[in-house]
């Protein structure tokens, strides 16, 4: 039987654990990215290879329009009808995009229960405005550190999990036994489920969005437990939907990001990466994924790289 | 006196350096960031310490307003007025903002003259869908390698140099001496202005828009011949404005873009990094700014991470 | 057999025709729309009804995406999380759309053929910059008149037309003369396919986008004949589609537009409208639709009043 | 001494004026716009004159930056980069704007105070999601009727009056009896300040922001005595500003759109108007303004029109 959300989330808190000197954390789990860990990560280039994991941004995106849509680019300047003097030209662009439309990490204050955020801000910290604490600013010096991918589409040896089909907590362990990878305290976890195989091969929006397979809500434990800094998956919400946990909405999201203070990457793309570390037997890498400073912002769009 | 920047681009061009099988390169001097001088730049992540050399995204930014604004960020969702079963809020933002606004890559479609573009490519693949060749998705791996800080405001011991005045390539040299620095090939240059500085102090767009200090033509021979694989500053435009050339705009733009298919970053903030690099006397650093792949996106927001 | 579409066009050239004191014309037949004639128009004002003909904006609308969205609206303020002196509060909204994404004026720079728009303007004029001539902004006084709605879904007595099924000149004289209406020069002509409705039973965007019923060709030479003022439809193109010009797209818009200067008006809405001229027999009415003065702008939202 | 805004408010209220068969009224005091109005307002369209009072949207515009925006327009199609079949080029443009920027309607739910809106619904009517109550498309079918212009500026033989002049009841008066006009129950009454004429010669957004002259307090009794169904004016708030009472922000929006529940037209331009009714002293006129039937708006941009 699935434990209690609430309880579980209360068992796994990080609350208050990186609170200093008086000023309440709003990190989260990235406090665990520490200079020795970041010094470490950084001795895992060895090859000088370079995979990049975020997807397209634009026409085409996971999209199927409602509350998000894909990212509208638009040009200001396209070099015509410009009366410079000499010979300069230059072409602008601009972009409308929801900020959770396509890679991206969800900041902190994205996600509440119970009227209190991570660390026990209050739900009224959101607004209008957006984040007064938790913005993603906080993530402004990350997200670095090593990554760790996880195959699991690979290890079950399909293209993609099926939506609703959720991964356990053995299911992790057994995948990173296979690839001959330990998860550490301080990594960045990258659980690839072949969902967005799925969606370059089918190039359905709709499809896309309906439903996924991800973590099940014991997977929380297992992050706490080894003490991950942050987890990224190639589907779009990390967990498995439909949820395992009857009449909740998202209880993954709500145990990882307000009760861990979990930093959350959404809808990366693996594809590449897998391959190579397929190849090479090597699934460890140095990850870099700064987010954008939006001031006040809920996630920032994100370009992550991983490193080898 | 100035060479003409024409004949200074052609003598100083890329076109056709890194074509390969009958393909057409599109993505300039970022060619240089080679397998090996990425492993060699992870090397330099010696105590852990990490700096963000983005701005913020938001009000209160360097635009002035015109043919560029600030970005403009909006919530779709605060977490009221949701009636999910159980427990779960979730808040979501918008943003509008031109890809040149704030902390940025200038992609290699972003200027041209003389009707070509970057190794040749027409003017016409730059139109009202944007990029068709040179679009700022062919950085998507990276821009990541050894970064290299030459601080031109406190070499010369003030706070910043002012509008108008022209950076050399002897300076250059001068401040790499006095830093125990040297410049390498696949190296990605930062030049602190000090401009940064200035707007956070008088925080007036208006006057850190009308003009700036920055390199002077003859860097274009010194970044060339060095090899340098990105450069990027603290001003807006990472050349000296108003500029050395009669009758020209952004005549270091027009070669260094166009000619020489280098990437540039602009509007950064090196100010925590250049006080830490002055103490420890440590100016080079692991650099990473993975642009976001907007697609044919003439530049991208970027928050790069600079770690030593 | 079709005429060809450019000799129709030539025939049909408005051209000229309101050129004067050496100033070309850049508003089109609603020149047309004549002190005299609005006086009139106003006259038909007796009972006091009114009836908006403009659609919601906003989710739920007719785009399925692609080219074109759904208004999008987002608050900027809602009063929460605001600390005025004293009691005020107040909620602020902003919209991102694209003009021409529900009830529509198309402004006369919308559409071209062989690199001239309506009287003789070089395609050039339309660029990144917007519409150097033709803007909207020249209907901004108007678009007000007679208007005259032609129903021809109830005169043949369906729910509405099917996609691909042409109106024509007869089929519009055939619907007057049986709603004992007579169109006169200067009026604005909305002619009812029950495309809307469709929309409205069905909810289904791709479906309403996939095509439509409407105007065929040989109705440009009809409302030539009338001298209409203006044309608007509950369809998205006023004309049918497929349209009948094998290898050509939008021939009707490419003549009405482009040769007649006639400004069509959009996914209007007469549901309401008709059911009133059934029941009373007056298919005439005052008609009055401002565009938004869009600088350079091709185009504007609207929400005509059609007054009885 | 000025009366307490609540008291006045109670006062005047127009709460519950309008319900009917149970259903609250949402719409106000264009109530007032009934069908015999209507009839005879359209009888005062005599000479067929046309007059358009929206400002032109776009760069230009009276937004210094900062909460509000000027409209930023942007071209997803030029005509350029189309293989349509044929002949066909067409342009399309977007708009990213404020609703409440330029020309526009404040809807009902606009502005609120102590908890309530406008016939006593909540303020949490007002969310992210925009007005569940009291949106602009309350006003589909409207604003048309008659239209009287009180020129004060003219009155006081002043180009504009200067910011922070109120407008006292005495005064509209005295200008009414100068320009031989009645204002009448359901009128919508149009106050000139000048203030559009500042912003035209003196091209000072920041300027025309920092406060204007407008509608005093007690201006609100005379608009409730006499019946008006809406209000407008060429300044960007109606009431003068810094208003007349002690620590409060905006009394006369407060008093007017909450308790009188009064749409209020801003930023208009009587300019050419006013110049007619001086040279035929005829101060009446058809006044036609649609909003835009924003889902769930808050107000709605408009391009008002008056005729004679």
């Amino acid at each position: 039987m699935t434990e209690d959300f609430r309880a579980l989330g209360k068992r796994l808190s990080n609350w208050g654990r990186w609170d200093s000197d008086g000023r309440r954390d709003e990190r989260g789990t990235t406090n665990l990215l520490t200079p020795e860990r970041l010094v470490a990560a950084a001795g895992l280039v060895r090859d000088g290879k370079i995979f990049d994991l975020g997807i397209p941004f634009g026409p085409g995106g996971p999209q199927p329009g409602g509350g998000r849509i894909n990212p509208v680019l638009l040009r200001a300047e396209t070099g015509d009808d410009q009366n410079f003097p000499g010979a300069f030209h230059f072409a602008d662009d601009y972009v409308f995009m929801p900020l959770q439309s396509a890679s991206q990490w969800d900041g902190l204050a994205h996600v509440y229960y119970d009227e209190l955020l991570y660390n026990g801000f209050p739900a009224a910290d959101v607004g209008p405005h957006g984040a007064r604490h938790l913005s993603i600013e906080h993530q402004a010096k990350g997200i670095a550190g090593r990554g760790v991918l996880l195959d699991v589409a690979r290890h079950r040896d399909v293209d993609w999990l099926q939506a609703g089909e959720a991964i356990g907590p053995d299911e992790l362990d057994a995948v990173a036994a296979a690839q001959h990878v330990e998860v550490r305290a301080g990594d960045i976890v990258a659980v690839r489920t072949g969902w967005r195989r799925k969606f370059l091969v089918e190039q359905d929006a709709r499809s896309f969005m309906a439903g996924e397979p991800g973590l099940g809500l014991a997977c929380c434990e297992w992050l706490r437990e080894h003490d991950v800094a942050a987890v990224c998956s190639d589907n779009w919400a990390i967990e498995v939907l439909p949820g395992e946990v009857e009449g909740e909405v998202m209880p993954v999201h709500m145990v990882l990001i307000r009760d861990l203070g979990m930093t959350l990457g959404e809808i990366l793309d693996f594809e590449e990466l897998a391959g190579d570390c397929a190849a090479d037997g090597r699934y460890e890498f140095f990850f870099a994924a700064p987010p954008i400073k939006f001031r006040r912002g809920l996630g920032s769009p994100v370009n992550p790289l991983a490193m080898k």
